[in-house]
């Protein structure tokens, strides 16, 4: 237990072989860890239903299985996020129970399945093409506790598709929507509906749509005012703080 | 009433003047707003504890008294942002109670101080030069029911600042952080608490600033999952998105 | 007349003073204009229905109204685009019958008032501050003989007002679409018509519209494929474009 | 049928079984589609001359096999863009009559071979690089029933090429032009003709030629009032914003 | 003082009023400040030589008199930079011996002027339009301690003139370069040279200047390993990078 | 011969088959060619010492052998820029005497080796991974008559290897300088001269050199009056220019 | 004279005053400018027919009339570029001779009127509003010792325009060309000539355009071999590069 | 020697051969090195400490292994940057004691082991994916003799871990943070310590990361006045600039 040394250094002072002052004085030069402080993230790594994140981009198939076997050792959910085949396979060899969600490229390892969100969570993408960043949002909601409904393909350019499922919006607490290209979607739901909509901008287009970049634009500029942003293809970071508010 | 003429459709079905499958041709023909779809409108006009919103730049005197003296007759609250000491002149010529908040450069009317949102709402700012911004985002989301604490000029490069205030952070259900410059006060804030964080890029700062864009760009890659991201000085889109998801 | 010297060239050959190949000779050294080839612009000025147009900006009262002057000679109609108050004081002490559309900031001179358009352009704006840039296209489409119809404020943030319209717009031959911030609409009404679609970014927004550029971006990757898109803010090219489609 | 809903209701008004209030207060609840919004889209698929588009980029051999074997059924043309050789050797095993445009990227489907264009498209290009984007345009035009003329490789710093097929020019009805590099053929090609001309960057190009971006720069800055603008390489979108135009 | 809640747990510890349990427990839930974490900042403020900063821009002459007068109180040098002369004459007002130093635009109080630097800072510049920014870097150098030298309008083009003062450039401990336009004198200086060199980009230029970037592009990719850089026109934060390597 | 049937034209009328007015109509019908315009083109296709020029960048091997054995019947230089191993292999096969100039990426075939330049051209490069660039620039130059010199790696982070070279470079008539990271070396080159410099920004560097960019910003920008700009990587346009120039 | 410390050293080597290795090292420690390296600049001070120049922006017309007449003392021309009425009006109290271009904001000082010129330079504009910057071109060549030719408002929507005085185009020996918006002027006048055109990119247009960027980036990329380009409005830096090819 | 030439001057002189003036001329005429300048490059050549440095991009393996070789010679210190395993194999055959810092991409030969650094560099990284340029600054500082301490994957969102190690940052000299995504670490880094702190932005990250820009940029603004910036993923100049700052 990393405040031990605090404790020992109240132990000498009650035992008077050490005054205050010095005790004081002797607080000041401690490592900081043994100030309590680290009890922040202690604090987090407890908290219920936020699951174990890994970046999978980049890594070996080895390290990954590596990581992923220590902490599902915690006894949380675990999610590797942009994962290959080839590395679940490593994965699924050391940690009994790993699945592989394919189309949001993501490892997942349930363990945790409580509901924590109070409400329901939508996810919706303007194309087919932005699926596997809309699938990484859900994925990332359901991990975390979270009933996701899917509505995808519903781009501006055919509003009706949109607009037939208007009911089933209504009914979201959070809303996720993912789009490419001109980015406009999320300015549509937005003006549909009274809760807050994450919008994940994605790097599909090609010409002018520079990566993402005028789809990121374009949301930094909805004139919804209940939207908010994450950066392009952060379908990790959009179910992340949909999970967040739809717990609060 | 937008919907008598379907009502009246129904009258002459039951009368038997028209057959249903008239009717359902006739009905196909109607003018869309009789169809009963601008009732969203309405309900959002309905919604408890939003206020009517004014963008103040751009517009003269005379033109924002007017529409304030408008708006003011719904019984809601009203909010005019970006306002200038010359607008509010005209509007409280016109409008009895209602106030300017200078900081804010805002023009108030509270008719329902009732609070909605259920926890608190914190707005954090790195610099007293992004005051403007972080008050606008407090005055909104004041004006739209919300309990709102203040926590201004803890820049990143005085991080203890911020550290010495990390419990009234905790206490916080949604917190707003306003930073211009390299906008990095969002990631730290972000790291330090469980609830969501609504950045808010400012344009303050110069040179390779770039008149916030510098500020965005690093909201946008934050660290930090719980944060979304919305418009360089964009207050009031920050207290809006923070008291839709104060009061789910 | 500019072709005297090649028809005098011809009349040589004709009396025998020259044969066949000094004349051809010489044809291929007479300034280029006496080759007939500047018909191309002659024919253009002559064409039914084209205003003259004189830009505006960056002119002195004075220049304008001699410039207009001048133009209003040759008996068509006349178009003097982001024009001022100014300006327009002083071209109609010298131009009779020339009026100040102020919204559209325009100058305008009518002296054909018959239609060259066979449908209707109809004129859609997202928000009342993109209002200059749409009566600019309204009043170009105008002034080239067009019937013309507004249709403002219709923001993609609330959809239901844009399909109230749904069948007026439906009447059009030719469609503008004006938006700033995101600029997502021209993808809406691309979507719901199978008329070309002329989109004009505006430079309404602030913070990440750039001045126009995310609305100039967002258009360029509609996903709706009848849309092509003119300069920032230039409301005369979409007039003129449209007028150009309408009349074919 | 989907307004079966709907026709019940009326039914039941008939009947007397419910008041017209109630029916109306049930026919605003009804899901969307039930009202017959969908028909936009229905109508939509039914324009003649309209082909089934599929874009083959990204897309698997089988998947895009099976889509295209899907949408023959319709009896209508059908064109995937952006295709390779791969894509067609699956597409021609299972769709009799589609053909590969090679210098297009496309493959085509003719079932409906009728003229519906009213004049002629011609497809001018810059340089021989150009020719993919310019040949995506052609199959695009042709594939919705337009006569199509190719004049390609008459880049801005040999004018003379351009010039000399001046009249072939003159009698087009709408104009393509595609150009990378500084894109400046468009602003030529318009200033000679009184028809509209659809401009389209082209990625040709490099170093400061950014993918295209200094092309698209230079088309909407573009000095001819008859020019508007698609995305980079944008040769589909370009041929069917034509094609509406040319069958109007 | 404000550790005299942790002194006061040591003491009531002591006096075995509480277990050292119990004073753990509190110890934790103590007020951040009261754990002495403060002291980082009170230490710098203790730190010697360093000048209390005030940036002027923005502020009115009264707001930044009262913040002068205040900091003046401290008994260390003060500085308020990017002030103007408006600025200067309510400042002295209040704070006896401030001086404005006109070309570095910068307000000057001297409290303590030993010298606390162990060699000579030079500051270079390319042309005269930086001698503002070149000014703010002396200004501040010499108000933290150090010997200064200048050396302006050497820019690259005339290489000779750099080259005549190669000896006294070699003399120098930390140099400084302020450059706009292509922004290559560091590269040049810091070849001559085997001390760090301190770049600062500056917005002198126009056109494709773009307010600095390409100064700032030009020395990010230096070509010489002994160059960092500040911001555009940041005077300031070189001369205060290099008083601190000055000091070491 | 193309302005046969303008010959024709002038035959008829000495024949008194046509009036002159009747041929002067008919002269504005015939296609522009035949009006001589073309000899723009042929003029510039004899005008002796400019080599057949083809881009290898994109085409196979059997392509470019092909059109270079037909522009090698031309009887002029040839010159291929940009150009593979496995292409010269191909040329090598069809065309005799073409030679691979390795570190320039070109294929070159010299028939006229007469020195058309009146002075020396002298290619400098700042590193040596400027090289393929400068050497382009070298090739051209010499296949376009010019007596060249090298001067390399001679970056302004040891300006003493530029000096050295001091006179040297006083003897060129036009000068090229190749550089890529901050692009500062045409400025330090044009400082030491009075004839023209030809700048080339190279894609050498990385991270913030932005491929080249920050080289062509710095050399836009540069505080030498005469240095002109061609476009990144562009040795070929520097060694056209440069020999234009040396011919005069 | 400044070479007087090294004539000194051999008079004490002849005298026998010191040896030759003394004097060797002696000479190495001398400042540099005593080493004669200074004499580049004298040179270049001394260089026939060019002009002493000064850039007016951002000087107090106090300033500019002390610079004027200290330059005016050496003889030569002086051009005070991008200069005011007012600075004008100071200068021509102290300098006679001196005149006021209105049109290209030059104030100019006429010593030497010889023309060092061998040809004719023609500056080309593609506008009106790119006057001022061809003005400025026109004025540096002209005190250079040119002979100069304008050729104004020959934009390339109307081609013929500029067609039409091909002949003229073709008789100078180097050519500038100004324009903004596309700037596509450059290629097509580098198309119809073989000698060198140096290219203005300008600042007009509006939206896209980009203060110059578009047109910049255009040129950059300009399928003419023959075009080097100059920062945006930068009239004397073309008129510069001008003059030295005209005198080769 | 390359002096050898002045020295026979001198001689000559001596010997009454030529007279001082007749000396004084030829001196002006002699190749620049032989006037003594190149010894800036030759005392820097011996300056202590300082590497050899090769970069190993873009470079065979043959080619590496022949510089190393040859460097190795001068028995000094040599460092290959960005290397390969490969181009190791290679070096490793011909120079006995060169070695592979795998994580930094590194090949060094230490010859000298000398500690000039007079405090310690401590080198900072925000994650683990930052390491390869961590570990190159660190692998540059210690072949440049210093002590080095490492602290790595302490990213702002988790600030508690940086604050842990505040008393070891608290003992550096000079301190490295190297950081990507939005780059805030060396912000927070700056506002903990009094030294210099030196930021390097790596290409870490994804979507608007821009490939490093976002992090540039923020370091580039950022709000501690103790931080200068290299470029993007630049390591080496980080190990540079720091160890010249910690031997001063």
């Amino acid at each position: 237990m990393n405040s031990e040394s605090v404790r020992k250094l109240f132990e000498q002072v009650r035992r008077g072989k050490i005054s205050p002052d010095v005790a004081l004085e002797q607080l000041r030069h401690l490592p900081f860890e043994d100030l309590g402080f680290a009890k922040v993230d202690h604090h987090r790594a407890l908290r219920i239903g936020i699951p174990e994140v890994i970046l999978g981009q980049g890594k070996t198939p080895a390290q990954i299985a590596g990581i992923f076997k220590k902490l599902a050792l915690h006894g949380r959910n675990v999610l590797a996020t942009r994962a290959s085949k080839e590395q679940f396979s490593a994965v699924k060899k050391t940690v009994r129970g790993a699945k592989f969600e394919r189309s949001a490229r993501a490892i997942v390892l349930h363990r945790d399945n409580k509901i924590y969100g109070k409400g329901l969570v939508t996810v919706i993408s303007a194309g087919t093409s932005d699926m596997p960043v809309a699938e990484e949002a859900v994925v990332t909601a359901e991990i975390m506790g979270n009933k996701v409904e899917r509505l995808y393909d519903v781009g501006v350019a055919g509003i009706h598709r949109l607009l037939m499922h208007r009911q089933a919006i209504s009914r979201s607490r959070v809303i996720i929507v993912c789009a490419g290209m001109e980015g406009a979607l999320p300015s549509v739901v937005g003006g549909l509906v009274g809760v807050p909509v994450i919008a994940v901008p994605t790097s599909v287009g090609y010409g002018a749509s520079f990566e993402g970049m005028a789809a990121l634009l374009g949301m930094m500029n909805s004139c919804a005012s209940n939207v908010s942003v994450v950066n392009i293809d952060n379908g990790f970071g959009a179910g992340y703080v949909a999970s967040l508010i739809n717990r609060l």
